[in-house]
């Protein structure tokens, strides 16, 4: 660290995730300006972030350079956030630990213990001994569950945006036994467009979006491996339905779940506030009040409320997040303040 | 009537379903253009509908007149289509019926049959003797399964939007008998404003619904009950939530049921297709693809498609309209070709 | 024509101008449906409309065929639409007109007489003597100027929605005399994103789109030559500035004229009334009341009103359209009607 | 000043741009945060703005208490905001400058010098020796224009939105004398909703907004006497056209000028740039990039950018802001800044 601050380094920064990473980096006190890798930018001229996102133009430089190895050891670099396709986290990976850097990592490369869950992703080095490796020291970066192995790991797997949703709807409840899983569990998720990334399609097109919804990946979507692992669930327990919403960014995911008894309002209140009670960043609804998307945009709070039918036994959750910060850059800054022993706010609030 | 084409009214135009209304009215080849009725005009000057919805202008006069039983028998009106509030329709509707019209009525007013699912209209004439005797005349308006009683009705209580989305889903695996009602069907719903009424709220403002999305009415919307009445269940067996969605109009449920055993998807596709054979509203989607809402915009269909998970069981429809067609106002137009004995194309295709 | 209807065939059915026309000729009485045509068909399975846009389904079948000038005389048509790029247009109308065929172009392939505003084009048959033949028989398929030569022509060049939209504003003002072009013309213009077409692009990126307001092409725009010929204006005293709009269709143009002699608003209200006076298609506003982008959409009108300062001289013309209908495939309609001298609202009211 | 920082207090915090501005004052490294002041909340249980706005909730309370001058007395207050309607900032304002508070107005109370230019709000104090007194304190608070004199005033009245995007496009001109006044300026500027404040209202509807674009208040609008106020114009020199876009948040203006001479665009560039050299909140898009309105959300630029015809006359300049930030909150800050001695960024960065 010069100047007592850390240096990092981010992958990916010209994708969304990686434009809001960078700006509360940016801003965050422990830190010197993050170095902003590109990996292909050998033959090109380099290029400034802000040529990408004019947003940030007028504050002074954001120097795209390419990646190289000794170029980070030489610049001081301690900590590497990727913000990159999976495929490419799970290449890039195996090097940056080798040179003995701490990784955060937003893709879903390392997420996943299950084979079962990481067959949709076709990883190449599925088989390899590196990658079983790293399996076991990746630690999937959900402070709300897994802080004290957060604070050790050398690589977290930051968790996907819908799942971050669905899993703390859901945690408190299944901690305290309280659902009746053998009547299934249902995540009715919707999403904003940035979700889909940068990339045009005739799917993120503005006359395909907008004035519209549409379902979409039903029973076959990424994130729900991610979400049955942490909870401890059967596959056949969860039906996740993704939905793609007119707005650029948000999620609210609807979960229904049946209790195994008949409780009041407030013991689901009380389970939800007190397992989330030292945690800085999700926000509990008091009943019938419900979060909507537009209170947690822009910040890094999941908000989690509630409606309980009069049977006591039908639980209604809503759960909503921004997905580039609470469900992506965001939090992956909290994962790097419990890294470093820093205060959940700091970068953040 | 005159010149061999039927003369109707219609009280409410100025609202979004009537003015929908009204549109397909005048294309009607069997009509001659409604007339226009507002309940308190008498001391304002007269007014013209294009003024209200200045799309409608160049096109003529839409003149709005005073409403009066003497002057609409004396115009030759037989049919009278009420767009109005449900306790507004609950008094207009025992005196056009003692005029001898027949009625389509778009409110709740007159939707349903147990004293419980009125309980959240607050129906001031709720225990009169003229409501029970209207109550039993009434039919409620889904042509896809009341068309012969609709054929008779002096009165029809058209449905509600987010109930016409729900039933046609759900109606053909009930008469199936497939669905293990045990285990609870979930409808996640989700409309444009337009729903929400012309009343400018905070609720309605631009800035709280844009690049945003809410639940509402958990365990409480009024419509509710038209689901259980028609699909014949128990109360704790639906779960419906609306969600309100940040575009102008349409709808999307995304219904969850578990079956009673497992079955392959052609069983599905085949008893949807079946159910709906002959009808000319109801488009089945082939699985895996689904109907998006702008699939349905500006149309009369109510689109349905389905994913089964690979265990048979848990099934997940997706049901698509514009709720101010199929929604109200289009299907007010369809039980009027049936109460007439025309094709249910005119005035909609 | 068989059975007294007209057989039309349509290349590039499945872009957005290309499908709102095939909707207008397929409920059009005096036709029978459309030959779908598409140019690059040989080697893949034919395809239905209806799998491009699901919003046709269930009504039919909309067949896709490989373009063959044999088979189009063999099916007997006799009008072919083009809803293709410019380059495409250029080299398809000498073909279709060797064979005999009318033909409504609704590129901008034919609509500019001069070389300087063909120019940003840059067609490669520019100099070729067909190309020259070709320009002398087309006519700028604007109903409102040269209905007489439309209704001969064997080639319509359909005009641009921005071009649209601003020459109907200006053209009863510049045939008044009433404009002083000296102090500049300026029209700022707004469209949604059909107008971009259907390419996904960065540009056209839902997230890039939405929330959001950018002007583009300054005095760069394609559209500015077709104004400036239409009006007879010299280059320097238009300046045009369009602006995409985060909705999916409909277009807004401001103009900004100054009279060369003061005047009351009667008089500029007069010049637009009478100048349109038979036209079924112009709406005028009565001051100061103004179009909207709404009031026009999903019909074939141009909208147009305006406000005069208290100086007379100072005039703000409001021009709106459908960019999809007025400023395309409507218009397209209206030019067929013309030729085959039906009535201007077949398939259009 | 306890502990070194500013107590200020806001009246109007429940109003988008009071929001706005509590959020930078919450997290202005020199205030402690700021009193939550009420005009009317005698009656009513003491609320938390939290409660107003849920994006708030979860970082502790924003007590709203009733407004009285010993209060913020007692309470240490030394500069008050005010974010209230024009008519309630004449009578306040006053009042808490007998008090010896410092005040930023953000309403249009004390931007005007001219009388025909405060004609519009028909102050009832109009002719006051209070109100005169008050005038010639009163600076009008563009820190590019103004800075010297904000730094000593004891009464900022904080800009319009629309009027601040258009000054500070045209202010280097005008300065350099390049503009050909007798041609005319024109600003075709475009508005999300939230500058037509938070009143439910049919035009501010979800339905009456989205889909659509709008002009409105044509040669009426409020803002105009401020722009020819700061550029010393004459009425007849400005046309200014308002329009509402279907955003929530946002102002693009489009500015039309002639240049009195041929110029290049590096001259115009440079023109800009020299003129805001020093100041921290202004960003020059190097022609012929162009901001746009997503640039500028969440932060307190202005941004300016230009085009210019090839015959070095007709000048295109496109200017952009959040408009409750630097179209209000954001600038108010500054003018705290200024005020205090302090930092531009402070509060802002």
């Amino acid at each position: 660290m010069k100047s007592g601050k850390l240096q990092t380094a981010v992958v990916g920064a010209t994708g969304y995730a990686g434009l809001e990473l960078t700006r509360i980096l940016l801003r965050h006190p422990r830190l010197v300006p993050p170095l902003l890798l590109e990996r292909s930018a050998l033959n090109e001229a380099p290029r400034d972030l802000a040529e990408v996102f004019p947003v940030l133009s007028g504050n002074g430089g954001y120097p795209l350079q390419a990646l190289s190895w000794p170029a980070l050891k030489r610049q001081g670099v301690e900590l590497l956030f990727l913000a990159t396709p999976p495929e490419v986290s799970r290449s890039l990976v195996p090097e940056a630990m080798a040179q003995g850097l701490r990784v955060i990592d937003l893709s879903a490369a390392w997420r996943l213990q299950r084979r079962e869950h990481r067959a949709v992703y076709q990883f190449e080095d599925e088989d390899s001994v590196s990658a079983a490796e790293l399996r076991e020291r990746a630690v999937y970066g959900l402070p709300e569950l897994h802080s004290q192995r957060i604070r050790q790991a050398s690589l977290v797997a930051n968790p996907g945006c819908y799942a971050t949703s669905v899993i703390l709807a859901l945690a408190p409840l299944v901690d305290a036994g309280l659902i009746d899983e053998q009547r299934g569990i249902i995540s009715d998720s919707k999403s904003g467009v940035s979700g889909a990334g940068k990339e045009p399609t005739s799917g993120t097109h503005f006359v395909s979006v907008a004035d519209n919804l549409s379902a979409y990946a039903v029973f076959q979507h990424r994130h729900v491996g991610e979400i049955l692992e942490q909870l401890h669930l059967e596959a056949s327990v969860l039906t996740f339905t993704p939905h793609l919403l007119p707005i650029p960014r948000g999620i609210l995911s609807t979960v229904y779940v049946y209790l195994n008894r008949p409780v009041q309002p407030v013991e689901v209140e009380e389970t939800l506030r007190s397992f989330y009670e030292a945690r800085r960043w999700v926000r509990i609804f008091p009943t019938p009040s419900l979060p909507q998307i537009r209170f947690s945009l822009n910040t890094n709070y999941c908000d989690i409320g509630f409606c309980l039918a009069d049977d006591g036994r039908r639980l209604v959750l809503v759960s909503c997040l921004d997905n580039l910060l609470k469900g992506a850059a965001g939090q992956a800054a909290e994962n790097l303040n419990l890294m470093y022993g820093w205060s959940a706010e700091e970068g953040l609030a």
